[in-house]
């Protein structure tokens, strides 16, 4: 990063902002402009002081740049990635260029042409809410950014690229493309299909379920919340891990209903101590919970 | 409760320590004794000062009581209701008995003989945590507690049970025990099942999706570290209710399925949406979230 004095926002976001932010709290000294469709969001993002200016001319956001950061839809990123791609490739010193689409796979085959200064990325951290006004410069600490270079990245923008992720308190990691689409698709995009489903399911219910749900529902229920145009791309884009994803669930679930219809409490046992453990494993990475033994201390 | 000088908690873990704490902190001016089959938690729960006093002899412990809350596992609470209702009923004044079991149904088909003044109740509050040590008395703030009393109950033991909820800052509703089984099947049970098997499914996978899980796998996962005994009695009590839900969701689940495999971005589009304002309707139930038109105000 000590050669950066510029990055540009194309986008400004939850986690466009997000980024800048944590930037600007660890004292990083360059610039941060943003260029967007929709001026208020840039206006608001420069009076929060969360960029130091914005135009609605992607050139002049552009022109003086060292680093790009595409924060489109996913759907919309390779189309904004090829609108500046061609331009920049023709620079001395072309600028290292990332993204924060949620699917790598859509994205990179949707470029024409080639550049390797693209550094595929994606950092697991979001939240229900949108739009650069829920901006929290402390939203990718201790969070996983997923980098996702082809063979023929150039090896200094992978570096700039991965300096400019660990500023904002995040730990990175490189993936083939191709596991990030399966993984994701099963930890995030299959899971928001199942708060969605869960959610519809109560919305006919006579009993009216939703208003007597507790923390469970709750949580089982929040990113029911999230924005639906973003979920339907990612639905659409990673169709096919969601669908591999969807039907591993399925095949789990149909298991338990058996479980269930049969009264087989073993088998039950057996299945939530098994699920028990494994969560309670990968609390470090998901968030604190007590560990096993510490149930019965005072806290 | 002004009539009520001594309860007596029938087990002692973090439902009926969260209540002992929140009468306490509310300056209720009774006792509060507990008898349990594990001196150790009895013996914490004193030296935390969640209870007054403790006794493994349940006849002492009853002995005084005006208020009995039975804090059993769903699957033990018939028992030990069967096993000191009886003496109870001989008393010229008899306690009002409630208990905290997640399923109603159940419990009451299993009491012999009647008892009138037995009031159902089901707070509407947990962790994934479990144990006196990790009893909160804030834990009832806002929540609801459901009593379903039988046409017989009597009303006086109704208006102690309720008193002494409201105290913790909870509110009272009630409900026909088959609408409370069929309501908390939807809202509570099944979605414990989600979180059970969405956590299976990623127990297999090769890619092991949990380590790059962000906030959407830690909220939908976190439920799957709750007590596999309590959830396996709830599966095995609730049994027909739960599956009714499990079939009500997996119908909303295929067509979602058929949505994506279809690519039909319209229909994705508008379950989505449906999900995300029905699910926003409940904010002020669930957990404040904010509303439309806040997203882009500064916080």
């Amino acid at each position: 990063m000590k050669s950066v004095n510029r990055i540009a926002l194309l986008g400004l976001g939850l986690i466009s902002g997000s980024l800048a932010k944590a930037l600007k709290s660890a004292d990083w000294p360059g610039e941060i402009w943003a260029w967007g469709p929709r001026e208020p969001s840039l206006a608001l993002g420069k009076q929060l002081g969360v960029v130091d200016d914005f135009d609605l001319d992607l050139n002049r956001v552009l022109a003086d740049a060292d680093v790009v950061v595409v924060g489109a839809p996913p759907a919309a990123t390779g189309a904004l990635l090829n609108s500046i791609l061609p331009q920049l490739a023709r620079r001395e010193k072309p600028p290292a260029v990332t993204d924060l689409a949620s699917i790598k796979g859509h994205v990179v085959a949707e470029i024409d042409g080639t550049y390797d200064f693209f550094v595929p990325g994606h950092p697991i951290a979001g939240s229900e809410h949108s739009g650069v006004g829920a901006s929290d410069g402390a939203l990718f600490v201790g969070r996983e950014v997923i980098l996702t270079p082809l063979p023929s990245t150039d090896a200094d923008a992978l570096e700039t690229i991965r300096e400019m992720w660990l500023q904002t308190g995040a730990y990175v990691t490189e993936m083939a493309i191709v596991d990030h689409d399966h993984a994701l698709a099963a930890s995030s995009h299959m899971p928001h299909m199942l708060a969605y489903a869960l959610t519809r399911s109560l919305i006919a219910d006579p009993l009216n379920p939703m208003q007597h749900g507790g923390g469970a529902l709750r949580d089982m229920t929040r990113i029911a919340g999230s924005d639906s145009l973003m979920w339907r791309d990612i639905a659409l884009t990673n169709r096919e891990a969601v669908l591999r994803a969807v039907d591993d669930f399925s095949a789990h679930w149909s298991q338990l209903r058996q479980l269930i219809d049969a009264s087989d409490g073993e088998g039950l046992f057996e299945y939530f101590e098994a699920c028990r453990s494994f969560r309670r494993a990968h609390d470090a990475v998901l968030n604190p919970l007590p560990r096993e033994g510490e149930e019965d201390q005072p806290t």
